[in-house]
């Protein structure tokens, strides 16, 4: 088991759940979306003040590797790490494990940037120093 | 403030928020369907293996009045009541709360029935005696 | 059968179906808002921009009765008939009929104001003369 | 611009739009997903009946590049290839492009495999003949 900065615990609700009886593919995204939110949060950067302030946090590339499916009622937390990927792009390890005995259930990979008022991918010094204070050199 | 036979907390998520920067209308119903199901549960009828079982849990008729939003990051909580309507239909009180002041934020009364393999409304056995420990007489 | 004002077609997505085999009960909310703010934008009420005036569409009140579920790659449509409730209010009549033989699926009493920048219900004199072009005296 | 085997024409909706203003990330997985479906039904595989027949169809890995966000209204299209990546595992090439121009706003490699009834990955016969007749091979 890896370590995470950050840990978020879940449950499946049966409205998450497809004909097939699993958790459909593109919920997972929505999991994997609050974690990052409530994460940075925590550290200072309200997403949704962002947004009003036109500062849009944006996701450029996503990969996720399913490796086996939540069902009704399921338990499970994601793990997080965050490191930053170049001087306008930070990258975001998420994977899921089946409560109680952390079964993984999937890994993903969620890079994003940061978009100013004018839609052009810029850092902001005050999103830069959040993330200096995450301290997030690899 | 009404009496409640069940409570559950909730936060918003930010992917439920809609480009008004509310919780979209729809995603209230995901709220209390998982409300439904987890009080259900509680009381040993799953919606997942009656679902398996062929006996599907339905919703014949929604009234929702919605009275303030959600908006990203609210705390609130969701009370309900239980009842038979009908030999056929049991109803559900349930009315959404924001935290930390209880604003009501929405009422709504949801009325189900059961339907057998056959797809015809009908209360089995076991789901009649669910119902009767529940003492859902009104 | 009714006359409507209007009439989208849908098919059912395999997304929208949940472990029932049944397209989930939120789901008809999202066809009935599509199906309104496409009616709108016809009648030169732009959802959208209207949100980005500051001017809010909001919904205070759904009743949906469920009458027949829809199943995976169903195709159906919408007939929606609009009308002034009172000074601020406006009501949408919204129906779905499977295809192709126009089986009642669910009908829809959908009530709706407008909010002004301050969040208080205000019809602006555009919206009053949209919905005069509309000619929804009952 | 590439070649595609198969084309699907969309719409946003306005309840995909997030408090960005944008399709929400997790959106796009679900215009992806209902594409493959249609793409797979034109050609004998119906994910439904499959499903009915517990003959799961699963996504093992996606991965996504958003190049530019979808907004209100606009129309936009995905174009799918499909190819064999190995005995058990196919894969789709999807990408999006915004109408009337063509701009490119999402490519995806989403790699699936099929389960039998008893969960293990296995080709049956009838979906590799399926699969023959797309003639796969690259």
């Amino acid at each position: 088991m890896e370590e995470y900065l950050y840990r978020l615990d879940f449950q499946v609700r049966d409205y998450e759940i497809d004909m097939q009886g699993i958790v459909n593919n593109s919920i997972y995204q929505n999991y994997l979306e609050h974690t990052r939110h409530e994460f940075l949060k925590e550290h200072g950067i309200d997403f949704a003040a962002y947004t009003k302030g036109q500062i849009n946090l944006v996701v450029v590339r996503v990969e996720i590797d399913y490796k086996f499916p939540l069902q009704s009622g399921d338990r499970f937390w994601i793990g997080l790490n965050m490191f930053k990927e170049s001087r306008l792009r930070f990258a975001f390890l998420q994977d899921i494990y089946l409560l109680p005995d952390d079964k993984p259930v999937l890994k993903a990979k969620v890079t994003g940037t940061s978009l100013n008022p004018n839609g052009r991918p810029a850092v902001s010094p005050e999103l830069e120093q959040a993330f200096a204070k995450l301290d997030l050199q690899k």
